[in-house]
């Protein structure tokens, strides 16, 4: 087990009704940012909801809609200048990854005399930042209680992370019921990409991680036991809740802790959600399995582990390559099993840009942990997903 | 699942030589009670670790030793009086338990002008503390990072405890190293007392917890695959680190999200250790079991639930009673080939004041949520255990 560092301060509420608690959860700020998506949270009722709760809390807002899937960093400049000009104490971000990421960036923005991007391409470092608040309507990209956010930059189309504890949410309000009327695609792909964070981490090299193994074990078969049970029936609430907590605790990095996670898989994913706008849970369906097709000779015992205790493939010690490729093949049979795409031909991406991708994704050097990929590697990883 | 609040905002800093970070970790204040046990930290050179890494940081620091098993109410009198003749800012306890806990009532009593006895009789809430910290010696209470703290008092032995989000660790230090000369005894009633911690909370009437199940379980089974490990090798850094990584996790609430724990054992076993001064590990195993047999048939598939998947117990539709015993018979097995008492007998504790006992834990109403336990139902779980 390698040393390390763990601390997650948010709060989390979870429940039914939940969002009710914003105001009292804010009580002490006066003025807020109100960030969200394109929309949605107007027509299904919720944007009222925390409106009247911050009215009766007395707390002033100022709004900014219109975070988008992968969130654009012009937005963000926005959001920065409407904290500033207003006096802005914390950002409430109402959505799903993208607006959290949003706020982050806004919310470190803000504190900051230069640019915010310089954070994403680690030209600085953030010393400051607002607090930010959650009210989750996906369960997806564990933003709610992790300190990292991902951003775009639409010039050249770079899609790139950043992380800092000062963004760690202070509060993240969960009620599984405002997931209900996400279209069934978005569920899945929240589905995939709860199912990565936890794979980015599964697959290390770091020895002696038992607990941490089992952990993650456990969060993935909560996973595959109730996803099919929320694509049959969207309301059901108790799946829709046990999806929603694995979703935090896959990304609050807990099941990181004492090893080196992998990430190669994501950072894949982000030139290609970065090129073609796809969602980034589909991209991770398509992207992980052939991944694992790749790497899994470079530990083969870990694979089989992978497909014995969560697959429950039986175990037999004469064919460990037959029995990592089984569970490989039901990760990939999983994914197309809720409606993902699980290769680029399905999401429409042609072969002409593979190498673009390749190239742009190990510009800064290799990428991954679990086996070092190079430019050469990403492009067989593409070609191994067409 | 039921709605919760989680909220664990303890910093743990884990690893090999990670005591000498606590000098930078108290970085900003300016003097500390530095409380520790009877002297074992002395005996093995953390004490003098501790002491330089304070010194260099430029920290003063005033001293409270003599924390013993089943913190003493008298000591921690001795603390807040230290506390506030000497203007200290911050507890920081080197030990395990009983020091973390006594910590955390000097902490509270400290900023308080009443008998911080009062915060252990629900007489008063905790409305201010001074911060704690922590270098851990043992892994067990799961103090470390949680929210309460367990006191005795010596008129009537009251053992009491007391929960408030204020004495949440601000950091903790875990380094498995500094357990590797425990006695192999102490070693033992650590992990019953994180086992029990787990099953206090793995054993709910609350449906739909399947996620939180699942990690129960997980750390269960780390549990049980390490211990017989760092029994026959003490100085086995892996086995170490694997059990003091779950004794945090057992504990920070984690497990108990979403689900209504019982702790009608740990409410028995703490007359048990109020009057006899019996480590509370031990009498966890010796409890624990007896406590299993007389609740199961509440809801004996729980119990097969738990036979099965933490003690690999083959299933077979048709033989619940069967499985589940088995489940609870493996259990006792655990604790007695660890070296523990699984018995009042072999704890030495005759029949003679099972009523007191039974009479004291009770005299402020049931115990227990898994089935609720009156006064009779507490004798016959004590006989259960003789």
């Amino acid at each position: 087990m390698e040393n390390f560092v763990f601390h997650n301060p948010t709060r989390i509420i979870f429940g039914k009704d939940s969002q009710q608690q914003v105001g009292r959860e804010l009580k002490g700020y006066r003025k807020v940012l109100l960030h969200y998506g394109t929309g949605s949270i107007k027509r299904c009722g919720l944007y009222d909801q925390v409106v009247n709760s911050l009215q009766e809390a007395g707390i002033e807002w100022v709004e900014l809609g219109g975070a988008k899937p992968n969130p654009l960093l012009s937005l963000v400049y926005e959001g920065i200048r409407l904290c500033r000009e207003n006096g802005v104490e914390l950002v409430l971000a109402v959505g799903g990854g993208s607006t959290i990421d949003s706020a982050k960036a806004i919310a470190l923005g803000a504190c900051y005399t230069g640019d915010v991007w310089d954070f994403y391409t680690e030209k600085a470092k953030p010393a400051a930042a607002l607090p930010v608040g959650v009210i989750l309507t996906i369960a997806a990209a564990g933003s709610e209680s992790s300190d990292s956010s991902v951003l775009t930059r639409e010039e050249g189309l770079l899609k790139r992370p950043c992380s800092s504890s000062l963004v760690f949410p202070k509060f993240a309000i969960l009620n599984p019921e405002l997931t209900y009327t996400l279209p069934s695609y978005q569920t899945a792909c929240g589905i995939a990409d709860i199912c990565a964070h936890i794979l980015e981490r599964y697959f290390t090299r770091s020895p002696n991680v038992d607990l941490t193994d089992r952990l993650c074990e456990a969060s993935l078969k909560t996973l595959i036991a109730f996803a099919p049970r929320v694509m049959a029936a969207p309301a059901d609430y108790e799946a829709r809740a046990e999806i929603m907590w694995t979703g935090a605790i896959a990304h609050n990095n807990l099941l990181g802790t004492g090893r080196t996670a992998d990430w190669g898989s994501h950072m894949i994913e982000h030139e290609m959600s970065g090129i073609y706008d796809v969602a980034h849970g589909a991209g991770l369906a398509v992207v992980f399995p052939a991944w694992m097709k790749y790497v899994y000779r470079e530990d083969i015992q870990r694979f089989v582990q992978y497909a014995v205790r969560v697959w429950g493939v039986d175990y037999s010690f004469g064919e460990p390559e037959r029995i990592a490729l089984e569970g490989i093949a039901r990760t990939k049979e999983f994914f197309s099993s809720i409606g993902l795409p699980v290769s680029l031909k399905e999401m429409n991406i042609s072969g002409d840009r593979l190498e673009e991708m390749a190239q742009k994704a190990t510009k800064d050097g290799s990428l991954g942990n679990f086996k070092k990929l190079d430019q050469a590697d990403v492009l067989n990883i593409l070609k191994l997903a067409s």
